[in-house]
Parts: C-alpha cells; structure tokens; sequence
C-alpha cells in the first residue's frame, strides 16, 4: 500500500471487516475524527452499528459482500482474523485498499505461517512442527514429552482451537475428530505473558507502546496491567521486538504482539493486525488510544503520542455469567467504584462471553487493578 | 423529578431535544456505558444523528414534537436552550421526566428570571434592571452611565441578543428596532471571566468541577484553561457557589456557572443547565467527562469522579473561517501537535461557527496552550 494512496487521509470513509466490540470503539474514535467508519455485519445488533457505524449488510466469507464494503471506502480494514485470506489477495488484486495488506495479515490469521515467517527472521519463539500424522505427533513428543499443546492454526480464539492432548491416545482421537493440520508446541513453563503494540502508518511511520501484562483465565484475558510488571530490559526488549516484526511483515494500522516470558526469555506467541484487547487500556490510559491510533495509521495521519497518562493503568474484562441479565443491569454498581471507566459492548450475555471491559487509571498498580477488579465483578454480579 | 422514578438507570432511554456538538458527544459517552441515547433534530445531518444517536425527526417548537420523543425514552434532557418553558411545563404536567426539571430549566432560558431568583437567594450579581421604554434605559444609565449592556432576556448566544448602546439615541434605535424587554448592565470592568461546573443527580448527589478560565473573543468562547490561573481561596469560592445555585433552584444534570472577576469579586453571569462548552476539556482532563457525568445525573446512576487527569488542560475551540474548507480538511495539520485531542462536529463551516475542539493535557500551563492553539490554529487553516 503507497503512502499517497490514502492521500493522508484525505478521503476518510474506513470500511471495517466485521461488527464487534473493537468495530465499536473504533466508531466511537471516529466520531470525533470526522471519520465515517463503515462496517460490514451480520446485522443491525451488532456491537458497532448499535454503536451508530454506517452498516454494510454482509458477511466476511462472502467476496462480493467484501467488495461491496469496499466500493464504499478509501481503506478497509478489520475488526477479526476471520476472513478468507484468498479473499483479501484477490481484492487487492481489484485495487482494493487494505490495511494491513493481505500479506501481513496472513500472519495473524495462520498461526503456522506466523511461526514460519517469524522463524525465517529470527525472532525468539516456542519449539514448534507441523503435525497432520500421529507419527508427526510421536516425533515431536519424543523430543518434548507429552502432554503437547496442538492448535489450529486458522480460526481459534479465545482458548477455541486449542487442545492439549495428554498422551498419542488423546492425540490419535484429536486427528480422528479434527481434521488437521495442527501447529504442535511443547507445555511451555510460562512465568507470565505480556503484549507489545505498535502501530505502523500507511506511509511506513510507527510508535510503540508500553509493553503491557495480560492475564489469561480460561484460556481469556481477563486483565491487563501497564506498564507490565516487568523489567525495564526485558520490556523494552518487547517493545522493540514488536516494532521490527511490525517493520518485517509490513503492517499497516494497529498490531499487537503477545509474547511469553519464560526462563528461556521472551518467546513470540501470536499476532493480532488490529485494535486487541491487550490495548483497551489506552483509551483512558494513553494519550492516543489504539482505536484512534488505527484510524490514523490506516488513513496516512500522523500517528499519536503513546505514553501512560498515569503512573499504573489496569483493565479488567466483564465476562457473561449464568444468568440472563447481562452487566447493563448492574451499571449501577460498576458506576459506584470510584475512577471506573465502563464500556459495556452491547451484546447478549451468555457465559465466558466477553460484555465489556472495565479501566481504572491509578497511582498505585495494587490499589488500581483492585479498584477495576470490584468494578468488573460488579458488572458481573459478583460481590463487589 | 424523584430519584426512584428513574429507578437507578434501569430504563436507559435519554431523549436529547436539540442534535448539536453537545448531543453528540454525549452520543460518544452513551455508547460506552451502553445507553441509547434518542435526540429530537431536524434531521439525519445534526451533529449527533452523524454520530449514530437514534433519530427522533422533529422540532422543539413544536410540542407534539417533543411529546414523541419523551415517549421513546425514560427521561428527557436538551442540548440548548432553545425549548418553550411553557411546553416543558406541559410536558411535566403529562408526567414526562424533565432533567433538569422545567423551573430549573428556566434559569437558564430566561436571563431575567435567573437574575431576580439569584437576586433572591442572596448570590452577588452585575447590578441589572429590566427595561422596556426608554425611560427605563435612563433611569439605569444616571446611576450607571453609557454605555450599557442590553441583553435579550432569551434566545441569546454566541453574543447574539447582546447589545451596547452607546447613548440615548442608540438606545432609543434599539427599542424601535427590538421589541423589549431588556435586560440592563453596566458595562462592568471584567478581569477574566471563570466558570464553575456541577453535576446534580436525580436524587440530590452532587460532584462539582475544577474552576476553569473562559476565554472569550467577539462575544464567543474560544479557550478555557483549566484550572482557572485565580487563586484557591477565589476558585473554592467559585465552586462552593456553584453547587449553592444548583441546590437552589433544583438543577439536575451538567449545570455551568459562568461568573465574572471583577475588583468586586466574583459575580454571577449566566447559567447553562445542559453540558456546557466550558467543560469540554473534561474529556480527557477529567477522570469522568461532562457527558458521561450528565447521562449518569439524569438517570440517577452514581456520579463520577471530577479530578484533573494532568496539572494542566486547556481547550481551544476551532472556528470557521472564510473559506468554504471545514476543519476535516486539514486533520492531518492538526493531528502533527503532539499531544492534540481533536474534536470535529461534523458541521459545515461558516465564518464564526464552532466546528470542534482541540484539547492539550500536560504539565505547564503555557506550553500546554500553545499546543491546543497550535493544534485549533492548523484546523482553521492558520499558521502552525
């Protein structure tokens, strides 16, 4: 994608893949901006146009549906990983605009060719294979004992596509009921994880931001911590990192780099080439928060100032519990912590579903991530 | 309006009688706390329909108008003043919930009536007259010479319905020309004008704000610096007022108070009982926003905190110009000051119009305004 093609931004209609919690706060970035964000969707329910984003009707594995949103834009951007990466080379092809450019997002829609590509640039990642065989399987578990971990490497999120078969029985039901191939890791000893988000323009320029913790329960994340509670080497190692992969896969807007920290050092986990929940923080936390940022890295504007404006910045998501009543009935109780910013996303509860975020800036990290705890368990309806 | 008639924000419904920036960027903060916000507007182009508020087409004029939006929505509040008092009256009477109620309201449609209440409860005022013939103009100026300050008791703002006729005669033109009545002034020498702000709840909770400087030029206001450069004895003064005015006459929502600092001390100048163009730096400058803080009071919900984020936040407001250009056209010059919160409106420029705002949050006062000047000067289409 050439710099003058945006025209920095000139024409300032984004199309966004996909109607979500990210597609709305995008929206709500875009409103200030001027920009008018379009959104392909299912439906009028979806996160973003509730949020009042223009509404393309369509799907993300349709192509024409695709192209519609396009002809309506000067840039088409996303939301998720899901779109079929066929599709997205072949609107290039047309002369479509996307950021990221079909081939960079490949890398966070195919966990192997993630690895792959990384690989062939050096970068610190886990063991892995290719696996479509139980004899593939053996051979990796020889090296690294059983259980493994396997995954998909398309579709998965949030703890979907993702097993840890506990022996080649287990492994041998898997191949039988999945159909592979499977990117195999070894059981890793993680000390914790963190997240490195750049954004790089269309033009090329690109800021960093604070390396952040992000706290997986049920295979989720459930916090997020900044600056995460590391040291200043080994963040700064992150933060660099993800600028040179942003810089080698040639991403354009915001990505989100997840790493492990291991006794081995940093390990490169996943991509994202988008606004990631491991950045909801910014909103309140950074100058510029990730949703803005986006907008202005994909149109050609110039990028935003990234620092912390506190001292600690903690965000903990609201997850859909059993009950029918969603966390719209408890506001009142999450208004009632002191310093919590809600954002509720507009959608159905329904268990380990993810409602809504909770962000509270603070002096204090301990004080902070409790505050934004009682706020989202509020939300929740647990005990505050 | 009883605090259990809105049940604790339970019915997220707000109507919203007017669709300008104020409705808009209460549009941005309903998104987040997943309210829907219902705005009465002429159409599909005002300010907060673009930024997706549901659309209620309509007129405040028009009292059948009105009647539809409120019942869509679980409370009514406005983005001006621009509403007949006798409709809200009526509407009260039908049992629509007013926020503010239609006596509070009135403080702020009706400069008169402000006066003579606030006369009343003993808070220190411009000395003023009503007048409506000329003698009536005469008698004011022999105890207070010419010129003197004429106001439209209504429909003012922006520095229309303000008048300084400089002697008899021009008074006389101006009765000829204007039906009265007027509200009389002195020309009063103002040292700077400061505002202080106040949330009131639907159930009597109230928060106040840090006291700003309000910076005006041709009668309209172009920057407010906050905090206020006045000292703290002046400031604590300032804010204790506000929440003294807002109790007396039963505000409920964002009420502004706009005073005058003069060799007297302060003085009370205006009331808005709305969100107020004074407090547009709380979007970033404040832990919670004017909207935000607005949608909370008027639906009863708890209010939030009103802490400075930094030691310095200043607002500039971007004006339009000659050219027929808005601001949208020159984003990127404005988004190159680092630092720079922009805000458009999406409104068509015209010579004189408030088209958005830009906000600069930091730690010295000066630098930081000549950020957000720097930043609304670029927007404007003037020198960086």
């Amino acid at each position: 994608m050439s710099a003058d093609a945006t025209e920095a931004g000139r024409g300032r209609r984004v199309g966004m893949v996909g109607g979500g919690q990210l597609a709305r706060m995008t929206q709500q970035a875009a409103i200030g901006l001027g920009i008018e964000l379009v959104v392909l969707a299912g439906s009028r329910e979806e996160p973003a146009i509730d949020a009042g984003a223009a509404f393309e009707p369509g799907s993300p594995t349709v192509l024409d549906d695709l192209r519609r949103l396009a002809a309506r834009c000067d840039v088409v951007t996303f939301d998720h990983e899901q779109v079929e990466p066929d599709y997205l080379v072949a609107l290039e092809s047309e002369g479509v605009q996307l950021a990221p450019p079909a081939a960079a997002k490949l890398h966070a829609q195919d966990k192997l060719h993630a690895r792959r590509a990384l690989a062939g640039h050096g970068f610190p990642l886990p063991d892995f294979a290719e696996a479509s065989s139980i004899e593939e399987f053996d051979r990796f578990a020889a090296v690294h004992g059983w259980p493994l971990v396997a995954k998909a490497p398309r579709g998965g999120y949030d703890g979907r596509g993702v097993w840890m078969p506990a022996d080649r029985e287990a492994a041998g039901r898997l191949l039988a009921e999945t159909p592979g191939p499977f990117l195999l890791e070894p059981m890793l000893e993680i000390e914790l994880e963190v997240a490195a988000m750049v954004a790089r323009s269309a033009n090329g320029e690109y800021v960093s931001y604070p390396v952040v913790e992000t706290v997986q329960r049920g295979a989720m994340c459930r916090e997020v911590i900044a600056p995460a509670p590391v040291s200043s080497g080994l963040a700064d190692s992150a933060r660099a990192m993800a600028v040179e992969i942003a810089e080698a896969i040639g991403g354009v807007g915001m990505m989100a780099v997840e790493f492990f920290v291991t006794a081995r050092g940093l390990l490169v986990n996943e991509l994202a080439l988008r606004p990631h929940n491991s950045g909801h923080y910014s909103i309140e936390g950074c100058v510029t928060s990730q949703f803005e940022q986006h907008l202005r890295a994909v149109l050609g504007l110039p990028l935003g100032d990234t620092s912390l404006t506190a001292p600690s910045v903690v965000t903990v998501n609201v997850v859909g519990g059993e009950g029918p009543e969603g966390p719209d009935a408890r506001l009142a109780d999450g208004l009632a912590v002191p310093g919590a910013h809600i954002h509720l996303y507009g959608k159905q509860s329904r268990p380990g579903r993810k409602l809504g975020h909770v962000t509270v800036c603070g002096q204090d990290a301990e004080a902070t991530a409790n505050a934004a705890r009682a706020a989202a368990s509020a939300l929740e309806g647990g005990s505050k």
